[in-house]
């Protein structure tokens, strides 16, 4: 199909087809003719696949980027393509004499950081020392305490183990793709696409609950159809 | 104490401080003289819960002097606390004869909304037509659909059943405080600053098992310390 077509089936604007081509985002198509070129039905799901990380997700174009390249290139280890859609790279044992040096050396310990590994340790989790997510956590806990708020990393336990649920859940989500590049894309899927259905089932969850305990007698306008 | 005494102990640079003082996110402090005035222990506090809804949830200025002022206002009522936290206004019986439309009929409803709310009515949620929540929802589902991922509002009811754990968690949390005002702030605090402690779970443990289930014979650069 041309490009035209391929806006009309995905709903993305063929200027904004150009530049995701010209950033590498989507592979060019068949080249038919000096400024033609053809597209396939691998096109509109990369397209959707892309509109899902930039449009739903909020990702921006280079981490959009950075997380296709990985698809395609790491595709035959799944590790490697769900630590990067979560923002960590694994270290490989046929890289370990790259250049970038630990994120742990980059940027100064947050106040926390002791406690979320307090807390990674007494789960079990074996995670890299540069997973973004432990330097997430230890700001919480910094700021928790410097609010005088008695929620330490014991306090967050209970909800650590739901986590540890919801990750089971995550990689179950994972067995049922065959073909390597379907399980990458699902990788990466599980990984970022479902992280703002959490907050929201949370926070649909939260309301339902909030009216219950706290709502008294003014239920408000409340629907659950 | 002094304004400059207000910053060294809250970390905030005095002109950050005047700046949150002339928006109001901060009460002005006991005037001294024509252009002085005396700051107490409230202001270090407030200072501090004003730095950690910006600074470390990334806040707007103008969604958290909404979340203050509804702390004050309505500090007896921790529905409606709650449900500013979570973007959502629950309506007030005697505010029925608001101005503002309900949310319903400002956008256009996303797909996938129909879904969203068989999931909320399985889940026996009863949440407020405006829950900005419904619509994350909807989004991801469509997205979902759209990708021809087999992951449909069924498939995220064991992911919804866990959220439903963490909201009772949630609410337990608030069980803790006597002052109206002190439970006031941490509903906000439950709400809106373990957001991206969750999610640093989810990616902890996402982590461990995915180098468990996916890594195979490379374990990587891992610490559980």
């Amino acid at each position: 199909m041309k490009v035209s077509e391929l806006g009309r089936r995905t709903g993305v604007q063929v200027p904004l087809i150009k530049y995701y081509l010209r950033e590498g985002l989507l592979p060019p198509g068949r080249a038919t003719a000096a400024n033609q070129a053809e597209y396939g039905e691998d096109h509109v799901h990369r397209l959707r696949f892309i509109r899902t990380l930039i449009g739903t997700r909020g990702l921006s174009v280079s981490a959009t980027k950075e997380i296709l390249d990985a698809i395609t290139a790491e595709q035959e280890d799944l590790h490697q393509v769900f630590g990067i859609a979560l923002g960590v790279r694994p270290t490989r044992m046929e890289e370990d004499a790259g250049t970038e040096p630990p994120a742990k050396e980059q940027a100064p310990e947050p106040a926390g950081l002791a406690d979320a590994h307090r807390l990674i340790a007494e789960m079990g989790w074996e995670v890299s020392r540069g997973n973004p997510a432990a330097h997430t956590l230890a700001e919480v806990l910094a700021a928790l305490a410097d609010l005088g708020a008695d929620i330490d990393w014991r306090g967050l336990l209970p909800y650590a183990r739901l986590a540890d649920s919801i990750a089971d859940l995550d990689v179950g989500q994972m067995s049922g793709e065959r073909d390597l590049l379907a399980q990458a894309e699902r990788a990466v899927l599980v990984a970022v696409l479902l992280e703002p259905a959490l907050l929201a089932l949370r926070r649909l969850a939260q309301e339902g609950k909030s009216a219950r305990h706290f709502g008294g007698g003014r239920p408000g306008e409340a629907t659950s159809t």
